[in-house]
């Protein structure tokens, strides 16, 4: 059992669970909790660090995997949420190629998000996207970092299922979009009222930053703007619920009929 | 200038932010930073604290406001936020009646929270709601207090705009908004799935529990019970996100039809 909370390792995973960089570096991150850990593609695991009370309250689920004791101490020095839930495990990153998404659907639906701050916003998306039945999430570079423990938390397990990419050259992703096909619709509010549009032919989404919307010259790339409507004084919509309705329009037309 | 932080009147402000209960004796919240101060309605304020710095950079908008000078220290003692804004307001807090919610409109559309507990997901359905049209909101007794500081700034401004009531009796609120004649809708795994009514007649949305979803007995009281689809492996949608969805069906269908 490890019991120091400076042992190499532990150290290890505490400078995955504070640092983007530390994880971009090794290509891994934390997932912590049994309701994540139990989701987790068994493929990507590389370490299980769990307490002697979390193995005694899991014997069964616990036979498939490789794991190593930690004593409560270690289980909360680690710990990012304040009730320490025994168990974390280190999680190597699965990348998606642009070219593995455009294959994968016969009618493709993405969403694009642009300098997404809110890591509860992403994680909110992750999850809706995948109940709404989107084929993958693009993110620009500086969009909240998908691997920090509260994105993966707030996914509620849709991160280990929804393809993703960060795309390192946001206007080579859009061109190859538009050259596969694939039309642009950028969230604007100077747009057309977005149940004007057919979502059934292969198609991506823009969604911009929380406090400033799309980027003018990202809008200016999209081939149509489509806008939700809003009554009251209400000046936006926080960016997950915004998604969140043109996603499902997107669902309502594919599997009801526009 | 206050520049001591056990000033008697700022050392209640610290309790009117923290504590529920002193809010709910006191009848009054507050609001902090510019963006939401601004949109508080006039006749609400009760007191207003502010910086030096904060005064010069906002001299010509403060015109029509008493208010009193803190100093940098004070202000910081008092920030909910990291980085404190330079102004707080104690708020008095207005009531609804569900009565007056049922007469302010022909065809009103209520949401009904029960047992709501993360203050963000309050904060986003106010704001969502505005921007849906929808009638008030009305919250179990068991919700996350709506006048904490986290749901007042999620709500970017709506929570000054948009009616709701806490319901002291859930049961007595129900039974008077069906002898008002408002169809009872309740958001449920085994519902209908939420397109197929008909919205635009009196009606009120029941919205249950982060992880739970509606009480038994809540859901039994409902006259539908409705249904969002979800594709993949998901369980279920963030509480903003389900409630966001069913009030944009109720916009859709009363300002373009069915």
């Amino acid at each position: 059992m490890i019991t120091s909370t400076s042992n190499t390792r532990i150290k290890n995973v505490r400078q995955l669970l504070k640092s983007a960089a530390a994880r971009k570096a090794q290509k891994s991150f934390v997932v912590e909790g049994p309701r994540m850990f139990f989701e987790v593609p068994p493929g990507m695991i590389r370490e299980v660090y769990l307490t002697e009370d979390f193995e005694a309250n899991h014997l069964e689920r616990l036979r498939p995997y490789r794991y190593e004791l930690i004593s409560d101490g270690v289980c909360r020095s680690l710990s990012d949420t304040r009730t320490p839930q025994g168990i974390l495990a280190v999680v190597g990153m699965t990348g998606h190629s642009l070219e593995e998404l455009l294959q994968s659907e016969d009618s493709p639906a993405f969403v694009i998000l642009e300098h997404i701050q809110d890591p509860g916003n992403i994680g909110t998306i992750l999850r809706t996207a995948e109940a709404a039945g989107i084929t993958g999430i693009i993110l620009s570079r500086d969009c909240a970092d998908i691997y920090s423990p509260k994105v993966i938390r707030s996914t509620m397990g849709a991160v280990f299922r929804i393809p993703f990419l960060v795309a390192d050259d946001f206007d080579e992703m859009i061109s190859k979009l538009k050259d596969a096909g694939v039309t642009l619709f950028g969230a604007h509010l100077s747009g057309e009222i977005y149940y004007a549009y057919d979502y059934r032919k292969p198609c991506a989404f823009l969604i911009g930053n929380e406090g400033n919307g799309l980027r003018p010259r990202t809008a200016a790339l999209a081939d149509e703007l489509v806008r939700i409507p809003m009554e009251g004084q209400t000046e936006s919509l926080n960016a997950g619920v915004a998604a969140s309705l043109i996603m499902y329009e997107v669902l309502r037309q594919r599997k009801w009929g526009a």
